[in-house]
């Protein structure tokens, strides 16, 4: 069953490798790989009623799992290479040929979406009581031109890529947890983006290949923005001795116009940009010299860049609004545990 | 919570990369990489209660999940560049220091006894209801050197490394599914043998990386030998448009004192190391002329080799039991789903 499972469903990816290599069929797979290089591997699980609700569309999941190791690959500064699938399936899904020819299109719809070749290098089909997704990408960087989150500096720029908050917001609709008179502000449109943000996200993998040596330090935003800009400054910090804050501009955090709304009303939804995560957007940090050619590459490549703020050597992350301390006590981002 | 995990009970599994390179701690390990090489990625999942049971040593799963991996790689001829580990833990587990560095030990003992450097590059703990861990190993071989499943001859010898069928006896005993007047042909030793051979099982990664060019197809015993050995034919038909089929001889099929002993008994018994699988071990095909120098190897490498049979042209897989047809009909070996 395992082996007409994958032919079946998951053979298809494989295609796009070169001559010689394999993507699935034997005991491992074989990818060719450049000289003066570095491989860079990036691992990511997803659980049934933990990442995602039951209730998410085949095709939502599989994407969703793609995207977000496609987003760590970003955040290294890396070129695809491949990923492999590992999947524990319920025996009622593996047999349910809708359910599974959804969810391999998920895969194909984010590659295809993406126009760059990602193939499928291997995996691993289990019989499993909970559904769980471990997908493993694999990228090339240039050697010594990562993106690491361990290089920043004091005075550099904090910037973020498109907008923050809105698979938070899409997250507090889908499981009916937005109060009807704050559901009534957005637009149906609105609402619908909001879940799309959620479901598909869109991890920033072309853009990010063009980053070496404009960018000096990023990370991905996945936990919520001050949980990962604060693993980028405590990184940072062991790396240069020093002690690493932040100065936060929270009117400059890049939100939609649905958000903006909420926040309006009640300013306790900066919570969602703040610490909703799941964004898979590229914190940056930039030389302020950098900055200028830094914009005009972004403009040429259609991805919105913001500056929120600046790193300092204050020890402390801390948020203002126009000038004023703004409290996020309790905004603590996303517990793994 | 998780950085805590990694930081207390993965760190260590890291070290050993070269200056430049990184383990864990960013966005993905970054890996240095040789030219004219092919990176092989393979990938298994262990689902607890179903590959392994629940009352399993913490220590005995993590080697076991890494040993299966290994065996892959072998099975490809590569050299280990490292593991990436996905491990989705219940909280009580998580919580649990004791089991916590059990369990990280387990990968570090088969490393020291493997003696190569595999260090763990990247992964992620997850929350989950059932413990879930996807490894996912990287080799390296020489480009156009991977030993495939898809090149076998016929005329072939069949040569399988160690023993076959501990692992499932082993099974039989933790279970409790051995007849008791058979378990008391045993003895304490070899039952606890056994139940070794079946969570610490020892994958031939040095053996196989000088396998090129002696051997000419190779696959691991993982599911079973004869179902492991039809997907080696299987996939060398498909290559040469011929119809591959097999010659086993029964009588020197490598097993254990002990389960000869049970096979003396009931002849039934040949089902375990004929399709009780989780062995680990490599089966291959060698040109009969190649066969001389491979057993050189092997004694040099101290590796026991048994040839048990040869590649035939007749489209289906033979069993002789000095020369008589020995009925495998019911030996499915292990299945997925």
């Amino acid at each position: 069953m395992e082996f007409n499972l994958i032919e079946r469903y998951f053979a298809p990816l494989g295609a796009g490798l070169p001559a010689g290599d394999l993507g699935i069929g034997d005991d491992g797979a074989l990818i060719s790989i450049a000289p003066d290089h570095q491989l860079v591997v990036v691992t990511d699980t997803l659980v049934c009623g933990v990442h995602f609700p039951e209730e998410t569309a085949a095709a939502d999941i599989a994407w969703k799992a793609l995207a977000v190791n496609l987003s760590d690959l970003a955040a290294m500064g890396a070129t695809p290479l491949g990923f492999s699938l590992a999947v524990s399936l319920p025996p009622n899904l593996a047999q349910n040929e809708a359910w599974m020819s959804a969810f391999s299109q998920g895969f194909a719809d984010l590659i295809a979406k993406l126009g760059l070749p990602i193939p499928l290098v291997g995996g691993d089909t289990t019989r499993s009581s909970l559904l769980t997704l471990t997908v493993s990408a694999k990228g090339l960087v240039r050697s010594g031109q990562a993106l690491l989150r361990s290089s920043a500096q004091i005075g550099d720029l904090i910037v973020v890529t498109e907008q923050l908050g809105d698979a938070a917001l899409g997250l507090l609709l889908a499981l009916n947890r937005l109060p009807e008179d704050e559901r009534s502000l957005l637009t149906e449109m609105q609402q619908k983006d909001a879940i799309l943000a959620l479901n598909r996200p869109w991890p920033q993998v072309g853009f990010a290949q063009s980053l070496f040596p404009l960018v000096r330090s990023a990370i991905d935003v996945s936990d919520g923005l001050l949980q990962d800009l604060g693993h980028l400054l405590k990184a940072s910090s062991k790396m240069s001795g020093q002690s690493f804050g932040a100065r936060i501009e929270l009117e400059a955090v890049p939100c939609s116009r649905a958000l903006r709304l909420l926040c309006d009303k009640q300013p306790d939804y900066w919570r969602l940009p703040l610490s909703g995560g799941d964004d898979y957007q590229l914190c940056l940090s930039v030389a302020p010299e950098r900055w200028p050619q830094l914009q005009q590459l972004a403009r040429r490549m259609g991805v919105s860049l913001s500056q929120i703020g600046q790193i300092t050597d204050s020890g402390v992350t801390e948020v203002l609004w126009f000038g004023k301390p703004f409290s996020v006590e309790n905004y603590h981002g996303y517990d793994h545990f």
